[in-house]
C-alpha cells in the first residue's frame, strides 16, 4: 500500500460506519499527509494576530469605526478582553499580537511584538498603499515571526488581524487576484448598511481605476494591501516552507492567502479552512481556492476567531485517528458486505 | 429593560462588531434565557449513551451490520475505544453508557447502567415494537437516569445511542410525527447502497400499512420505537422539567425529540441543535422543529458524537458572554453611527 492508502485504511477501519465522521475524516487525512505519518500530532498551537492601519479611512467613509479603534483593540488584546483572547484561552492556543503598522507609538509596551513598518499605509485612493520595498519588509518580517514560532515547537498555526478599513484592502486584493468584479468583493465589513456598501464599492472602483494593469503579485499586494495583510502573506509562505499546518481564518486572512497563493500556489497544500465568513466575498474566495470549511456559523469578527473556534474540531480529527479502536482491536464485526 | 433586553444588551456591547459572532450569539442568548441570567455557566456536561436492539434486523435487511455489533459497541464504549469516548475525553464531558434493551446478558458488567427493559424490541414489521407498558417503563427509566445526573450537578446534557437497525425506527417515527412520506424519511443509515435503501423503504412502507391510524404520541413511540429511543424520550422530557440545557445529536436522537415534542412541545425551549446529519431525513426533522444547527460537516455516526463535537462551541458562546470586555470596560470606541 502507498502511504496515502495506508492512511486511508487506518481511517476506514476505525469502529464507525465508513465515512461517518464526514469532514473530520478529510481533515485527519490532510494532516496525516502534511506530516507524512498515520499518527500526526498537534503541537503548541498558535495564533498570531497582526494589526495595521489603513490610510484610506482618513479620507473615505469605508468603516463605521474610527481609526483609533485599531490601537484600542491592540490594548484590548494585550489585556485579554477581546474575543480572540477568550477562545485562545479556552483551547490553550498560544496567542501573540504583532504591531505590523498601527498608527500609534506603542513605545516598549510589553507582550507586543514590535514589527511596525510604518504608521499605517498610504491612502490607496491616491497612491499605492506601500512601496514595493516596504511590502517586502513586511513579508520578510512575517516570515521571521513564523520561523521563531516554529522554533518554539508550533506545528499548527492560525493568523488573525486587526485593522480598521482592512476589508477594503481585502476586497481589492480579492478582485485583482481572482479577477472578480469589485462589486462582488465588497461587503458590510464591521457593519455598514446597504447605502454605505454602495459608497464603499464606488470608492474602491475609483481606486481600481487609479491603479490599472497591475498584475505582478507583489505589486498588487503593495498597491492594495495593508501591513498586517502583507505580514500574514509572508507568515503563510513561511509556514508552508516549514511544513506547518495552517488554519485559515476569514475574509482578511484569506486575502493574504490569495497573495501567498499567487506567489506560490502550493501553499494551500498545508491549509485547513476554519470557516466561511458572513462577509459576502469570503465564500467566493473559498470557491476560487476550491476550499471546504469546518464552520459556517455567520462569523465576521476577524482577529483569528474563526481559526480558534474551529481548532477543537481539528484536534478531534487528530484524536479519532490516534485514539479510536479499530474493528480488529475492539473485536467489532465490520459490515456484512 | 426587560431581562431579554438586558441579556441582548450585554451581548451587543462586547468589543466586537454587532452580531459578528453569528450563531454563537444566539446560543449565548438561549442559554442565558434558559438559566435566566446574563452570566450563565455550564456545569458537569454529560452525555448519556443508550443502547438497544431492534427485532426488525432479525427478519429484514435494514442494516449492513449484524445485530451483535450493538453489544460489541457497548463493550467498545466501556473500554474507551469508540468515537464518543475520544471526543468526551477531549472536552471533559462525563460519559455514561446505558443498556436500555440490548440482546445480550451483561450480568454485572461494571460501569454500565443496567436499565434493560427487554432483550431488543419485537419485529415491528409483524407486531408493535413494544407494549405500551414497556414503553412507559423505558420513558420513566430515562427520566430517572437524568434526575440522577442532575443531582450530580449537570446543567447541560447530550444523548447518544447505539442500536443496529435504529435508523429504521427513527424513519418510522419521523414519518408519523411529522406526517412525511416514508420515502423522504429513509436514508443510508450506516452505509446502505441505493438498491438497499429502496428495499429498506419498501419494508418500512409495509410496516406502516400493518400499523395504521396510530396517532397517540405514546402509542406511536411504542409501535415504531426502540428501547434506547424511548428512554431518550423520557430523558429529554425530564431534562426540560429540570431546566437542563439539552444538546441534541443526530437523526436517532432527534426522532426521540420528536416523540418528546409530541408529548410536550415546550421541550425545544431547552434545546440546542448540535449538527445536521448526513442521514437525509435529519435536515427535514430540523426544518419541522424550526431548528438551526451548529455543525454541518456530514456526520452520521450517532453515539452522541455530534453533541460532543459541538460542545466546545457552546462553551465558547458562554465564555464570550462572561469573559469578553465591553466597549466601555476596554475603552474602545463603538460605531460612529
Amino acid at each position: 500500500m502507498s502511504f496515502q492508502e495506508t492512511l486511508q485504511h487506518k481511517i476506514n477501519t476505525k469502529t464507525k460506519p465508513l465515512g461517518s465522521l464526514g469532514y473530520l475524516e478529510k481533515i485527519a487525512f490532510k494532516i496525516g499527509q502534511i506530516q507524512q505519518t498515520t499518527s500526526p500530532t498537534l503541537s503548541k498551537p498558535a495564533i498570531l494576530v497582526f494589526a495595521g492601519d489603513h490610510g484610506i479611512v482618513n479620507s473615505e467613509p469605508v468603516s463605521p469605526f474610527p481609526q483609533e479603534v485599531t490601537t484600542q483593540m491592540v490594548f484590548n488584546f494585550l489585556n485579554g478582553g477581546a474575543a480572540i483572547n477568550v477562545f485562545c484561552k479556552q483551547h490553550k492556543i498560544h496567542l501573540k499580537v504583532i504591531d505590523a503598522g498601527v498608527n500609534y507609538d506603542f513605545g516598549t509596551t510589553p507582550n507586543l511584538i514590535h514589527a511596525k513598518i510604518n504608521k499605517g499605509t498610504n491612502d490607496f485612493s491616491i497612491a499605492p498603499a506601500m512601496s514595493i520595498e516596504d511590502c517586502k519588509k513586511a513579508i520578510n518580517k512575517g516570515k521571521e515571526i513564523v520561523t521563531k514560532q516554529f522554533a518554539e515547537g508550533t506545528n499548527i498555526i492560525g493568523f488573525g488581524e486587526m485593522g480598521i478599513g482592512n476589508t477594503s484592502s481585502a476586497s481589492l486584493l480579492m478582485s485583482t487576484y481572482t479577477q472578480t468584479d469589485i462589486s462582488n468583493c465588497v461587503g458590510k465589513g464591521t457593519g455598514l448598511n446597504n447605502d454605505a456598501v454602495r459608497v464603499k464599492t464606488a470608492i474602491l472602483k475609483k481606486t481600481q481605476n487609479i491603479h490599472q494593469n497591475i498584475t505582478d503579485p507583489l505589486e498588487v499586494l503593495a498597491t492594495f494591501g495593508g501591513y498586517e495583510i502583507a505580514m500574514i502573506t509572508g507568515a503563510i509562505l513561511q509556514a508552508k516552507e516549514l511544513n506547518i499546518t495552517i488554519l485559515v481564518d476569514g475574509f482578511i486572512v484569506t486575502s493574504a492567502l490569495l497573495a501567498a497563493h499567487a506567489m506560490d500556489a502550493s501553499v494551500t497544500d498545508n491549509c485547513i479552512f476554519s470557516h466561511c465568513s458572513d462577509e459576502q466575498g469570503h465564500s467566493k474566495m473559498l470557491a476560487f481556492l476550491k476550499a471546504d470549511v469546518i464552520l459556517n456559523i455567520g462569523l465576521r469578527l476577524g482577529e483569528g476567531t474563526g481559526a480558534a473556534l474551529a481548532y477543537p474540531l481539528v484536534q478531534s480529527a487528530v484524536f479519532f485517528l490516534n485514539e479510536m479502536a479499530s474493528f480488529e482491536s475492539a473485536n467489532v464485526t465490520n459490515k456484512l458486505s
